[in-house]
């Protein structure tokens, strides 16, 4: 299976940032236990502090090119309509994640913005997220 | 892993029900296949459209006798602060589930007043959201 | 025709529950009046202050038991998600019915979270409202 | 018994407009059917677009000219004050009706203005709606 | 002085309605008391039942008919925003004036559309409230 | 093209009224430029500070005796659920138009009830408006 | 007669403060007029930035000290529920006034928690106002 | 005095729950003291966490059999217009009782729909409060 | 037990204010009732419309001068963040006391800015309520 | 006349994005006709789905490069201040376009940021708007 | 320059008062270092937790007397809209500052109702916020 | 000291954009200012309209490399929750700063989603503002 893991904003610092939240693995620790874990799937990992970024990434996802994509969209999982109508513009899973339970935080945590145009949702499993994710598009298949 | 499930009003009725949103699984056949899929683990199933009686279960978590819980509290999902504060008293992780993508329904079903309290959350995936949670406890140990 | 009468909490203390309100008439003779007003009809009464069992009675009306549901789900009426759930799984047509006029009254009393699934809604005519409701059964057939 | 039926705006045009919503019954039709039912009372009908010229029509029903009034406001019941305030003013009863669900519909058509200083309301039965409420009337005296 | 007088809805059946909140004096005995204490000015009055009267009568003073003009809106007050474009199309000083005290009745009476628009405001003193405008007119000049 | 042009309360004394914002031509003006520009095409102008008859106007438009309506509401865009309704009931393009930006005027008109089921929006142009709604039906014949 | 007339805070500085909005008369101007317009008429003025000592004051007219009370809290009008609760303490009228017309100001000015306890209130009169208060009490008796 | 003394959801688990915000002193333990301090008095005491169940219970008290209630609604409190209605039915004094003070938690426990129709409130206490409650009830008679 | 007692705006009015809702007897009267009561305690009663004095009054407790606070705010309760912040300030414990049930009075009674930094609320015991209150004091020690 | 045309996230991919609502034109076909139809204006079209390069391409048009600028903002209409901000400061006609009209869409589409700042808003004409847009320019010139 | 330094409620228990959020230096240590650092300025300091008192002491800004205000309003910041009266009719700057950060406390703290009248606001820097707006009047002259 | 200095969207016109708000410096007068009035600290300028450079921008200062921030975020300031969150992700202390006093603007100006992470807010002293800050810096160390 092919499979587009994109992350958003402050991702990139995983593991720098307050550990108390989002523990001490970074981004490409994840990576790498994720493609250990998953050794036949094609992975391709994408991370950008750039909303319009994540749009363009979004976007190679309309033809063809992957089988189902994994987004965590950090803070743009709040306001960014933008990313939300890029997602809804593709027809392959699209599965929002989170590393919090985002509805234990802030109030404006709590509402996901993308989360409607989305196949599902998990939240608050920490870098496991990341494997059942995966496992969701694998066993739906 | 002893881990006890439970689902919440209406989810008796899965299969019968509302089927282009809830599938034609019935809840017998899900847990027929988690059984049949985790055949190790021990499962203890609990269904009732009783608030007080989902509460009544939970209690039984309170002492040991689970290693973790996985609840679809269906529609008191939106409004039930007493099976929170049953949820909040566990020890045990919980994570909360549910069939359908929640967020793309009707307003009253984007808010969970339980999802503060869970560990974690898994909506949108159907029948494979149960083994998903499954997933989550025996991956996290 | 078959039809299932279901009055939710405190109508089994109508006659001796704020009369000003609700009259001095009993469930019990509403239930006598109608029975004798419509000798043809199949009736079945219930009466439950636990939204739980009202929710395993309406599930009673999903496989062709009943032609038509009448609900007065009293104060569930403004909060009962798992109620409105059940009510829309069914396929017969369901009646929701006040006895009073339920928007003359305190805010929260304006919403009705059941409403929005039922075919039509009654309030306001005391226990008239019942022989409303059957009519509209019986002449929409 | 002297009843007075007054349709608001648009009831003019009903079975020409969003069928899906009204049905193809017109007004007339519906009126023609309320006298052949009911031969026996006096309607008398009244439908306008003009918010003024219902509430001129109200208020002939100040004075003893009808034993009751049922008004379908159309979608004046969602903003219309000052028809509610002619309502007020009566001391005959005034049944409200709608022939759709108004609940089940969009957001501003939930809110009624004139609810509360009805007797009582009947929504979602179509045509049949106006029988009933004619009957509400009749059984009530 | 030539003075407009220029009442809304329900106004013209004042003394019959709700006479706890407006009293039983009629619009009539109001205007020949007001034309009996002031004789020297000249009183135009207008009472309708129809906002687009009302936005008729409200023209007739941009063309120095008038040197001011009352206005008892009546329910228009709180959801009029076209006889308040009307007003902010005037010259002549406007006067809004309601015969109840309009901040100690429900909800929505609170709230005029029509006031950020007029020169100033007179509620709660009954058909003295008249008098008081047409003072505030005359002793303004 | 057959085209109906409606305009609503207030916009008879237009040229007369708050100049700063609705600028110093009369509605007679823009119709006279609108038939020299548009020579081919039937227009019928209508105007009304009453809503009731500009829903008659629009009932006009119901049987195919025009091809299009143009509509400025005027203040009735923000709260006449009544014309919206007419509106709806038409299968024939109608086009909402303002003369000033509503958006960047007083917070209450920026919602328009209406907009939902227009065609289409254009708001901002002055008269220059009323030429390019004929545009779009034109070019969209 | 005998009158209370209260002034609320920042009115001692009227004539220095905002002109543009409440004029360059002072206090003492106001009152000097007034005493001089009713001579016959028995006015106590009392005017503190104090909220306490305008509930002082208030409590005095509590034993028939006085037959009327006139009152512009000032921006203690917006928030003062304790001035509030000492009006309606009193058995004699209380009218509130204000100099502008707070409903063409910011919005916190629109909501006074003051007049629904007040018999009337007058607003956008400048010191006209106050006699026109005057007035009101004089002509009620 | 005959008092009955209501506990409502998660109270059975007192002293296991969550005990830095409600101590570790069981609901058994809390009833022994209560009948060790006050034994003339005759208690009644009923926990569950069946909202219909609480409902019964309150019945019990419609007919004389109890001189007064106290009721700790646990998280009822926040939603539960059945129990208000159970509630409001009854004319013996009710008083409502929470351990914690419900005002310095989570937003949601601010609220409480029961309180209006209780006679008072007495929170943040802990056991101590429901002392207190009888008390209120002795010392009023 | 060194106990300061707190009563804020209109409670020195008690007795000859809004009877039907505060009842008859004085702020003195309950002084007296209370010392008679609690012949071993000491009291520091103050009172006072000012909200700046009763803060000074609050700052006496600040340095182990009395062992508990009881404080009624009167309307200060609904807006006064300055003595929540000066309650806050406070390490003895403080009581919030209400003569009425504030919960079944108007809306703006329901909040309360102090409570949360209170230790606990008691409500609609009338005179009582401040026995209550000192009981929960000399009970807790 | 020189014209600029930004077109804002997810535009680039028209065409091949929710066709049922945007058509299957693609933006280079739109462009293509628009230059067919209008060859003697000098139009720039820019695209981009990166917040920041729409900003800094509207501070081209701060100098007098353009005489005006149509933009659609795509999905940043509904949060992006700072393109409102970059608007705001140019000195030159700004339309505002949308192909679908917001208005009969998700909520969150009705409202805009940037409309204020806009000369005009132009919305539900597919591919037609962009003509319409240059229209407004070239006949106000 | 002379400066006026005013400090609202509980500002004179600084150093005494919740000292994790506000340190433990005392008004009149920040004073003596304010006038120790800045030797050549004027300061006038005034403190006070009545409203009436700091809207008396803003008075005395209006002729002249002082050069700038600082102005710490202490919790009368969220509701004083009679201070904020105050601050709009001084001609001299007014500074706001607040020693704490009132963003990241409770949501109440973060309306300040006198910002929009002053020129600037500071908060979050402790006592050095004094020195701040010191900083800004000398600076801007 | 290291400080970093971040300007937000559209700051890098200043001194071309709506100078009645802004005032006519640009931001490399303010640069250099600030360079000649500190010559002894370091600072790094970095402005950009990109959301995402400005997230990459305080990555750097993750590391020692600054010993402290300050950050204008134009409009970001009111809804970029990626910038909140970068901000919460570092250690050394971060100010936010306007050049306008943001809370005498439109009230979407009044929230910022960033100053809750943020050490202290300045606003309102248009360029001094960032003196004030390297000030609040250096002084604190």
């Amino acid at each position: 299976m092919r499979i587009m893991i994109i992350n958003g904003p402050n991702l990139d610092i995983l593991g720098k940032r307050e550990q108390q939240i989002y523990g001490n693995e970074s981004l490409s620790d994840i990576e790498k236990q994720l493609r250990a874990k998953y050794p036949k799937e094609e992975f391709e990992f994408f991370q950008s502090n750039h909303e319009g970024a994540i749009i363009d990434a979004l976007h190679e996802a309309l033809d063809g090119k992957f089988d189902g994509v994994i987004i965590n969209p950090g803070a743009f999982t709040h306001y960014s309509y933008a990313i939300r109508d890029a997602i809804a513009a593709l027809k392959v899973p699209v599965i929002e994640l989170h590393l919090s339970n985002i509805y234990s935080r802030e109030e404006f945590r709590h509402k996901s913005v993308t989360a409607p145009v989305c196949r599902g949702i998990i939240a608050g499993f920490g870098s496991l997220g990341y494997e059942l994710a995966v496992e969701s598009l694998l066993r739906q298949g």
